[in-house]
C-alpha cells in the first residue's frame, strides 16, 4: 500500500482538487490518498513549503508528496520529483521543497523530461493534474525515480528557515508561520541557542520584549505573551487561549531577535 | 481494515493535521482515514461533542474515533481512551467524549498511562500527534484498551445536552448548535416531550413565537421561521432557503422554551 | 476496490460530511472514500454541478459520485442513481448531474424507488445520510442499477452551460465559475469558435474589452487581463499573479461576449 499526500493552494471549492485525485487514482488504485493541505494562501510558495516541514516526515517510508503551488504553471520552470528522508517528492521546481531537502543533504532529484509519464495532452495552466499526479501515481506503482528525467543538482531553494546565531550570541530571525491559534513561529531552533534555555536570553518581537518563557501554555495563567518551544523544534510566541499574532500585531516575517540576557540589560524596548 | 476518525480544531491550513496522518498511517498503514471536521472553532470542547454526536454512531463497530480540541494540552489534564457504543474514543479527558458517553451507560474508560505507547520524546503541545495518534494506531491494530492504562469511572463531563420537561411540561432549553444553514439546533429530543408533536407547544426563541411546526423545508412556502424534528433527533428552527440564525439574532446559547399550548395562553412575547 | 466520491454544500464544521461517511464505511467496508468538495455555496445547484464537471470525469471507470446539493430534501423532488460516463452518479433530480449527462447521451437514469436500500426510518432533512449514502454503497458493492428503481428519460436539466455562436460568429456567454485564483471561466468551449484561436475575436466582459490572448500565465507580464484557454476546455479570463474577478469587477453570470474581429471594429467599449 502506497500512501501519497497533496499539499495546494487549490482551495477546496473548486473541484480541482478531486481532479488530481481521480487522476491519481485511475492510475494507482490501491494508493492511499492523504490530504495535508489545499489551504496554502494563493501562490505563495513559502508557505507551502513551511507546512510540508511540519507534516512531511511523519508519514511512512516510501510515501509519495505531491506538493502543487505553481505560479510559474506553463513557463520554463522545471518539474521535479526527488527522494529526500526516505520519501519521494514531485512537483514544480521553486523552492516549495527547500525545508526537505535542507533536512536531507542526501537527497536525490530529477528534472521530470519523460513526457510519456504525463497525461496527453497537457495544459498550460494545470500541471497538478496533467504532470503531477501521474508522476506520482507512477513512483507509487514502484517506478524508479531515475526513470522519470536526468539528475539536476540545482532545485530552486528558498532563503533558509533556520537563523544562525551572530558571534556575541544574538540571534535575528523573524515570524516563519502564524498558526491558526495565533502562535507565532519563530526560525529560532533549537539548536540555535548556546543554551537551549530561552530565559538566558531577552527575546524581542516587532520590538516589544517577550520576558517569560514556559514549558507548557497551561502555566501561563495570564494573557501576557510567552515564548515556548513548539513541536515542531522552533521557538514559539504564544497566548493562552488568545492570539500572539493579535496581541502583538505580528505577521509573517516580523523580526524576533534573542539577545543573551547579559549583553541586553542596557535595551529599551517596551515590555509586552 | 479499520477506521480511524479524526475530528480535530487544527484548521486545515497549518499542517497539523498532516503530521497527525503520518503518524497514524506510519503505525497503522492499512487503516481507513476518515475526516469528521478539522474546522471546530478553537479549544471549542462543546462544539467538537456536538460534532462527535452528529457523526460518530453511523461508523462501523470497532471504529477509533480520535478527537483533538485541547486547550489543556501539556497540564495535569489526563488523556483517556474508551469503548463505547461499540466504537473506541481516544483524546484529551476535558468532556470532548461526553454525549457519546450519554448515549452508552456501559462506556468503559481508561488513562492513558502506558508512556511506552506514545512517541517519544513527547511534547508539551501537540498530543493529537504524539499520544492520541500512536494510541489510536495501536487501538486500531488490535491492542486491548485495557492495555493502556488503569481503567477509571469518573472522565470529564459537559452539562447535559438534552433538557428536561418541567412537571407542568414546560421544557426550557438552548440553541446547542447553530449548521451551516442557520439552522438553530435545540437540546429538545422528541422522548422530552409528552407528546412528540411540537403543534401542540409553543416554541420561544430568544423570546420571539414560532407559531409553525413543520414536516419538511420544502412545506415551508414562506420565510418565516418554523420548528421541524433534525436528522439528530433534536427539534431544530429553520427558515426555508435562509437562515434561521439571521432571522431571529440567535446564536448557541439562545434560550428556547416549549410551553404545553393549554398553559401558554397568556404568554405575551412578539410573534415570530 | 471501488471510489466513491462526495460532493456536497454541507460545508466541513457540522458533522454531517462525517455520518454521511460513516454509514457508506459501514456498508461497504472497502470503498475508497474521496471529499471532492464540501464548499459548494448553501443551496447552489449549478456550482455543484460545475464542480462535478472540473473533477468526476478523470475518476475510474466504475467510481460512484454522490452529490447532494439538496433544497428540496423531503418534497416530491425525485432520489435518482445513473450510469454516464463509466461512473455511476447519486443524488436529488434537480440538475446536478446536469453537465454529466450532457457528455454522455447514452446516460441510463433511474429513480430510486425501492426502499428496503434506504436507512429505516429515513429523516426528512437528511437524505444525503438516509438514502443516498446507502444507495452509493449498495452499488460500490456491485448492485445493479435496475435494481434501483424504474429507468426515467427526463431527469431535471440545468440550462446547457455551453454556448451556441450565433450565424455571424459571434458567441454570447457568461461567467460560469469563478475559482480560488480569481480567474473568470466562461461558457466558451474550444469548439464553439469557427476558429480555435481567441486573437481573432474581441473578448467583452461585463462591457470592458479583453485584448490579449495568452497560451500560459507566465506569458502576461503585467497586470492586464487576458484570454487563456483553461484546464476544462473552457476560456477564461485570467489576470497574472491577481484576480480578474476582482480586476474586472465580475461575478458569475456577468455576460461575455466574443466578436469576430472582422465584424467589431465599430465596437466602442472601453477597453479593459
Amino acid at each position: 500500500v502506497s500512501v501519497i499526500t497533496l499539499l495546494t493552494d487549490f482551495g477546496t471549492a473548486d473541484g480541482y482538487v478531486g481532479a488530481v485525485k481521480g487522476v491519481l487514482l485511475a492510475a494507482a488504485p490501491r494508493a492511499t490518498l492523504v490530504d495535508i493541505t489545499h489551504d496554502i494562501p494563493p501562490q505563495d510558495i513559502a508557505a507551502g513549503a513551511f507546512a510540508l516541514r511540519t507534516a512531511a516526515s511523519f508519514f511512512p517510508e516510501g510515501t509519495v508528496h505531491v506538493a502543487v503551488v505553481d505560479p510559474g504553471v506553463g513557463s520554463a520552470r522545471r518539474g521535479i520529483a526527488a527522494r529526500a528522508g526516505g520519501h519521494f517528492l514531485v512537483g514544480p521546481d521553486n523552492g516549495i521543497f527547500s525545508y526537505l531537502f535542507e533536512a536531507d543533504p542526501g537527497a536525490a532529484v530529477v528534472r521530470l523530461a519523460d513526457r510519456t509519464r504525463f497525461r496527453d495532452p497537457v495544459s498550460h495552466t494545470f500541471h497538478g493534474r496533467d504532470v503531477f499526479a501521474p508522476v506520482a501515481a507512477a513512483l507509487a506503482n514502484g517506478v524508479a525515480l531515475e526513470d522519470l528525467g536526468p539528475p539536476i543538482d540545482d532545485p530552486v531553494r528558498l532563503p533558509p528557515l533556520i537563523a544562525e546565531p551572530a558571534p556575541d550570541g544574538t540571534v535575528r530571525s523573524r515570524v516563519v508561520h502564524v498558526d491558526r491559534y495565533g502562535n507565532l513561529v519563530t526560525g529560532i531552533a533549537h539548536a540555535d541557542l548556546s543554551t537551549a534555555d530561552p530565559a538566558a536570553f531577552v527575546t524581542e518581537v516587532g520590538g516589544r520584549r517577550i520576558r517569560r518563557h514556559l514549558g507548557t501554555y497551561a502555566e501561563s495563567g495570564t494573557d501576557e505573551p510567552f515564548t515556548i518551544w513548539g513541536s515542531s523544534g522552533l521557538l514559539e510566541v504564544s497566548v493562552s487561549g488568545g492570539s500572539a499574532a493579535r496581541s502583538l500585531a505580528a505577521v509573517r516575517g516580523t523580526a524576533v531577535s534573542l539577545t543573551p540576557v547579559s549583553s541586553s540589560t542596557s535595551g529599551a524596548g517596551p515590555a509586552a
